[in-house]
């Protein structure tokens, strides 16, 4: 019988890479995906898709009980941190909650392995680099969300015995990424940015720093780690290790559309000034990488972005503070409201 | 204008004495309970009443429009550790989702301090005493929602200036405990068993340690915190400082309802051995507590529970998942269904 897999979020920028190799691997994949964030046109052939949310438990128990799945990997988030302080309640009821579900029905079903994708933003501001020998502290919801589900995973593997697989990747960039999204991704804002002739816009001074990591290195991993013994019960960071400041990375992109750099720079908000990871456990266990380049995985997702075009952001509709939100963030209606006030 | 309060869960153990201490000090006291696990005739006179629950975000709004707290005093909780194991979704969406409500409103109305009663479940099983100034690292689903609410509470004070005091109260027991909860609070389980003319249970070989602290030592610091500049933003270990194995502790409640121990040891659970807290940061601030021994609160309770007689049991109806769930611990229905399988 073939090895079956679900793929949540495996309609996103990262899930649908994990779906193709997946795929490649010999399962058969069904894709969980509520579209907020991805798009029907990712998902790779061959993989069945059910459109619909981690959220919904009786969803998700369904999918169980019919699918009996060998392997979960767990990558739906609503992974905009600068935005989870404004949407607490949005983000643990997606991140946390919804991540629950799940480690439900793997721990009623006996999953193999469940696979999840978390974030460096557990780490908060500490030591750099940031290695998995740390505990964590993260600083905001989103990071506290992720977390929190680490910390489950671990006390559903102690008690029931499920095996996990934890990743943290790092500012992860590549083709499909939603370059629409005008909340995360810098990257692919720069280049939504660029096509539509608008000014790049930057937070603070742009001297931020960040290992911009290409979507192979992180995404080949996550797939093959479910075959990997070593792996199980295991954190690791995943990513590129050569930090870049987001001044330097505008360039990179300019270039790569054949423009002068042309910076807003907006107020900085509250933020990590610097991070990076040390990858060595992950090297050790999954081996060294692709060696892609920033600058070819720029060229690479250059061609990409120029080929299926700028996309217009969608605006969040739900935030539950307004209060201190950075600029442009504000949905457009509550900032009508604000300029009448 | 009268300084005015909400307490979540005040018509809890701990809630209830903290309305009491809040009242006392002038204030006007709104409780918010949906009396789950407290009681009605807890509450005392004076306070208004609200029955729902803090998950119920249009309520928790509407009381804040309403009523433009001061401060928060959030004591509301689940707080079945052992058995969160086997109700995550519900334990997360209580603790962590029901919290979060609150934190909004209180960022929205400005709220000057919110009062979190933590847990010391935060600190799964570290070093021996648990100090404020050791990282946590939760080991079961309750500790994790208590510290993921911590860490939201930091990241909205460092984002909206939100003042919060978090206190971490160690096995805590007095009147108006909830003696007929079969899920925790041992001391209240004994006296329960102990009137019911039943054998006293206990999980694993009664050699586990907790140092058991008296309500008043409890719940003075916390209502008293709002007043106090020096505790704001800070997080305190608040109870007792002496461990007593749960063995002695059975001798001690059987003395004062003039019976011999009889135990029957079930099986160990998944549980930390010993647990005792450096209560030195409270003390500096606070004050060193009431004096009263285990002895004399003890014999207090036992007054208490002798006048107001046993209670039933509660059942939990809600399991997620019953592998590996404590003798005892399943729901009757439940019982039946396996043993006709």
């Amino acid at each position: 019988m073939k090895i079956r897999s679900l793929v949540t979020g495996g309609a996103g920028f990262i899930g649908s890479h994990v779906v193709n190799h997946c795929l490649q691997m010999g399962h058969e994949v069904v894709v969980l995906d509520d579209l907020s964030g991805g798009f029907e046109d990712h998902i790779p052939a061959g993989a069945v898709f059910v459109q619909g949310s981690v959220t919904d438990e009786q969803l998700v128990a369904g999918l169980f009980a019919e699918y009996k799945f060998d392997y979960v990997y767990h990558l739906a988030a609503y992974a905009a941190e600068g935005l989870s302080h404004f949407i607490r309640r949005f983000n643990y009821n997606n991140n946390l909650i919804g991540s629950i579900n799940l480690i439900n029905e793997s721990v009623k079903h006996k999953v193999k392995c469940f696979v999840f994708t978390s974030s460096i933003a557990v780490y908060g501001a500490g030591q750099l680099p940031m290695r998995e020998d740390m505990i964590p502290t993260p600083e905001d919801p989103y990071g506290v969300s992720k977390y929190a589900v680490e910390l489950d995973l671990k006390a559903a593997h102690e008690m029931f015995g499920l095996n996990y697989v934890v990743f943290r990747p790092h500012n992860v960039y590549g083709e499909n990424q939603n370059i629409g999204d005008k909340y995360r991704n810098v990257i692919g804002i720069f280049m939504n940015q660029i096509m539509q002739g608008k000014q790049l816009t930057v937070f603070g001074d742009g001297e931020q720093t960040r290992a911009f990591s290409y979507i192979d290195d992180v995404a080949i991993p996550i797939a093959q780690s479910v075959n990997i013994e070593g792996a199980y019960n295991q954190v690791f960071n995943i990513g590129a290790d050569k930090p870049y400041t987001v001044n330097e990375l505008a360039k990179v992109v300019c270039a790569n559309f054949g423009v002068t750099p042309d910076i807003n720079y907006l107020e900085a908000r509250n933020e990590v000034m610097h991070a990076y990871s040390d990858h060595s456990k992950a090297h050790g266990v999954f081996g060294e990488g692709s060696g892609v380049t920033l600058a070819e995985g720029i060229a690479r997702m250059a061609t990409w972005a120029q080929r299926v075009g700028a996309r217009q952001s969608k605006e969040f509709d739900n935030i539950e503070i307004n209060e201190k939100l950075p600029q442009g963030w504000a949905p457009k209606v509550e900032a009508t409201v604000a300029t009448n006030v």
